[in-house]
């Protein structure tokens, strides 16, 4: 395992796109693996991502109830193709993991072109690309390829292999708990269950592992843990697993698609009005992103999970162009050319951004809160009066009035129409004077 | 009593305008007799309701209290004339029952005009018409007669007679309770206390007893219980007898001026936010009835006693063009002339439509809150997977994310952006499945 | 002490500005005094405005812990100059008091004028004004002058004498209590702590003597309670010393800066929708005063302390231009020649109107609510019916209607379009006929 880099190394290496750059190389050593939602595919990738940074990888056994789903059996494969008669081979997963429907039955037979039509998926508008699909739910096989090559195919008979493996095994899921001051948390989730397709979501993968190497390498106030699972099920089985101490997560955050170029978009809460939509928000506007708010809908990610009436997380996601939105998405289109290192690297300086931004959602006390406290004689306020205040000593006034526990400093921030770090700048002047205490800890904070 | 129709045959009917007609053959039935707020009148009004539906009949002895009411003496007319020197009856009431102030005590005199001057009643603004004028809890007396009527009588001794009683008796009104599924109750109000005018009420009688018929005629969810009784003290009297069961009440309609041509006005609750509110204006925006939502303010007919603050129940008014913008408005200009069988006909249809949406304003719970339940494995999503929703599935997500029983279907759909109709179909597969369960009854619903 | 007048006379009296120049003269009185936030300055003031109305003076010694402060030692001063080399007098506090720095210690001193240049306040914007300075709370010393005079020392040594006294003593606030028929209370805060300055503060102290004259003079439904004392440390104080009885108070306002020109500007509380609120902005409004509402902010005067989150009473300001929009603030331009009589004329009316408002700001409840109460039989309706109803019936159903103890008078004025005036007459004959109670007092009102 490498040594772990110091927050301020990993951002001078962000600076140069060092790091944009290691993220790329990681996705690229991943890009060959075929994951889906169990599997060694899974395990190998875990794996790979347990040599940059210490996450802990659980397996749950098929066949475990998790709410109204059970784990599924593990699904392995070592090849697959369609040969025709004379015996050149059409379509070979060893070409692309793609070709085959992903949890597909074992299939070894010789077939007229006309009786297993059916099974075969192309993407009609594009000649070139293979479509992605799944059966993961419902005993079947399929092959998936371009519609040039399904033009090519001529009727008669074809070998058609699947050597897959459907048994009794695991769910395979990454955990990794980060410990802050407070052990009320922040989720972030992302998944791993997609096989070679770069921006969904070894994009997410790898900025949210370099994420993780960011938090791991300074102090935090609250407490961060990532979840890597495949989709649906992975955080359904997380969920189950974790359901009571739920109650400890502030804010929840799915991370996807963010390796290809082009705007982020925030996908809000269902009640539009969470703290996180406030404070995400706040950093796009902020850093200048030229971002998008989605409402929410009940389709999209993990974020479905988290949000369903008897969880009820507040959580959003970032992603860049959601899935609907990009024409590569769900095909072979979607490979190590269609992502960028600067990208990466951009994506995982605005999350950074976002993590600073939830980590530092504080909500301060004013401890002397009948009338304004002496400023003065704690040297915060000018010995000589009759002139109006300089902005320093108005914000702490906006501070003093506003801080009863309930308005972030955000929010304060907004309502006094000053910068939010001027704001944190004078709180924590104000916090060292003993006149504000943080609302959450009770304690004194001292991140960054 | 002829049988009572099924809702298809009545819907048929609708169609053809059949309905129509035997709505307006239904008030010009009833137009010459002569109502008041009590007496024979009403009686024989309701009475010839009763051949069309089952209500029953209540009467409440005179000085009954009702809050700060009490019930009044009964009323009854046998004829009234103003007759000249020369024995020439210039005013008769047997030519038209508005030419008697309701309530008018009896008179039996020879005066001058000039010493009955004041209690001659005219509309300056239309020469021919004969205002409405009542007097029902002042002791007195008049007659009204056309401004061109008036002008005509000269100076001059004329006999006034009026031979009408004012005894103890009853208050009378209707009530029809058709029980559905659930007992919560949608109460349905129409006055009844309206001499020969035709919008005002006859119209609203008409259609409400042909509501009643379609309701009879199939099975409900909630429970409808008609009043027809006389403004103001009929409903007082009934809210004053039923006043242990008004938490039983979910939504309450007052329905009036239904006859006449014009647009469609809903007046809405004090708080402009009831179900009803929301409901009935999805109706009329579904239907694309060119309708006017009115504020709520607290002149008008029954809803007035219905909203006050000690009953406070959430009633809106259906009607067409309110009483202040119909110049016939408590004139003989209200005649069988005025209202068309084509409107009543579009009345009911609209009313009708409105009940439908109350009986199935509907609030799921999500039987399966924790995350999504598997809709694959009930065969309700795509087996293969990769590709984005269709509708029907977009809908269900929908649907399980929002049913925590506070939600309102038609809530949802408006958020979703879909068409209440596919939502209260895809609901019905939802509840089909055991998914979903009726916030209100606990039980899958069966209407219609 | 002269005798009170009463608020009829006083009338006349703002009409043909008798008053504006009562208090023009009363402030011209006290203009020579030098104020300061403790000391014999601030006594005189007191006892001059005790021959005007009977108020309380409250001394409370100096070290007298009040919330995060502690009252300063008492400051006192005889006399300051500076003298140039040939005896000539530079600057002479006899000339005017805003020469030295409130609460400079006592200095005696042959100084070059290098050594003491920083002790040297002028304003460098206008060559003729004296800035107004103070170091209250910092041991220190100071001379303010006009940049001119400034410009004229020459280097050399001059004779430097501050003749004050900081010794232990009291700091000294006004108090007076105007009972009315409730014990709830409206609290008016006017701040005494200002040297010669005419505006700032003489015209706040002279309107609010005049407005207490005036409530004296007749009956009010809430009691009023006037506070005199100095900025900061005199509203902590007496909020530390009447701490236990905040609750009782419903209103509270703060008023400074009425007597130069200038727009009426209204501070709003920290929510901006508390009940003082909406009826400051609705007397402005129906004056047809050109008047600025300003959103909360905690730099300002007193109010500051008021709306403090440990102490958070609903406390607006009244004022004219604010201080940092009037180019005379804080300097010796804010003299009498800067105040009109007229002006504070004005603002009394103002602050009368606003008091009325507040003391006429009503919750009504509905003695029969349960349907309309039959107005007929109390003569409140016309007797024959039939036709619209007038103005007055309608203003009437509406207060029967919203009469639930949480809409205010002038929140159902707002609603129902009609004028507030309209309302309050029809409501006081609704209380009189038993209809409707003051849901405050439970009794019926009987102001003005």
């Amino acid at each position: 395992m490498r040594s772990i880099r110091t927050s301020t190394d990993l951002l001078a290496l962000i600076m140069d796109n060092g790091v944009g750059q290691e993220m790329y190389q990681f996705a690229a050593d991943l890009f060959p693996i075929c994951r889906s939602i169990t599997g060694d595919g899974v395990r190998e990738t875990l794996r790979r991502m347990q040599q940059e940074v210490p996450l802990k990888i659980i397996e749950v056994p098929s066949g475990t109830d998790v709410f109204d789903w059970q784990v599924p059996l593990e699904w392995n494969i070592d090849g697959a193709y369609i040969e025709d008669a004379g015996g050149r081979r059409i379509v070979d997963f060893a070409d692309n993991n793609l070709h085959v429907v992903s949890y597909s039955v074992p299939v070894d037979a010789t077939l007229s072109l006309q009786d297993f039509d059916e099974k075969l998926y192309v993407d009609p508008r594009h000649d070139d690309w293979i479509p992605y699909r799944t059966s993961y739910y419902s005993q079947d096989w399929g092959f998936c390829l371009a519609q040039s090559v399904r033009e090519s195919m001529r009727p008669g008979d074809f070998r058609v292999k699947i050597e897959s493996r459907l048994e009794k095994g695991n769910l395979t899921y990454g955990e990794l708990l980060i410990p802050g001051q407070s052990s009320s948390e922040i989720l972030i989730y992302s998944h791993t269950c997609h096989p070679s397709l770069a921006n969904d979501n070894l994009s997410g993968l790898a900025v949210t592992i370099w994420l993780a190497k960011v938090l791991l390498g300074r102090s935090n106030r609250y407490s961060f843990r990532f979840v890597w699972g495949p989709g649906t099920i992975g955080s359904l089985t997380w969920l189950a697993n974790n359901e009571s101490m739920l109650g400890k997560v502030k804010h929840a955050l799915v991370c996807c698609l963010l390796g290809r170029p082009g705007a982020l978009h925030y996908k809000q809460t269902p009640s539009g009005v969470s703290d996180i939509d406030e404070l995400v928000a706040c950093v796009l506007k902020d850093r200048g992103e030229d971002a998008v708010l989605l409402d929410f809908e009940p389709y999209g990610y993990d974020e479905r999970q988290f949000c369903s009436p008897g969880i009820s997380l507040p959580a959003g996601r970032i992603s860049r162009l959601p899935n609907d939105q990009y024409p590569e998405y769900h095909s072979s289109a979607d490979n190590m050319d269609l992502i960028r290192s600067s990208t990466l690297g951009e994506s995982l300086d605005c999350l950074q951004a976002i993590c600073d931004e939830l980590d530092a959602s504080k909500y301060y006390l004013n401890k002397s809160p009948k009338g304004e406290p002496q400023l003065g004689k704690r040297g915060l306020y000018d010995a000589v009066g009759g002139m109006s205040p300089k902005d320093r000593q108005l914000i702490m006034l906006w501070l003093l009035n506003q801080s009863d526990g309930v308005h972030s400093i955000q929010r304060i921030a907004r309502r006094a129409e000053f910068d939010l770090d001027q704001l944190r700048s004078v709180a924590k002047e104000l916090e060292g004077a003993g006149l504000l205490m943080d609302a959450d800890t009770g304690q004194r904070g001292s991140t960054k």
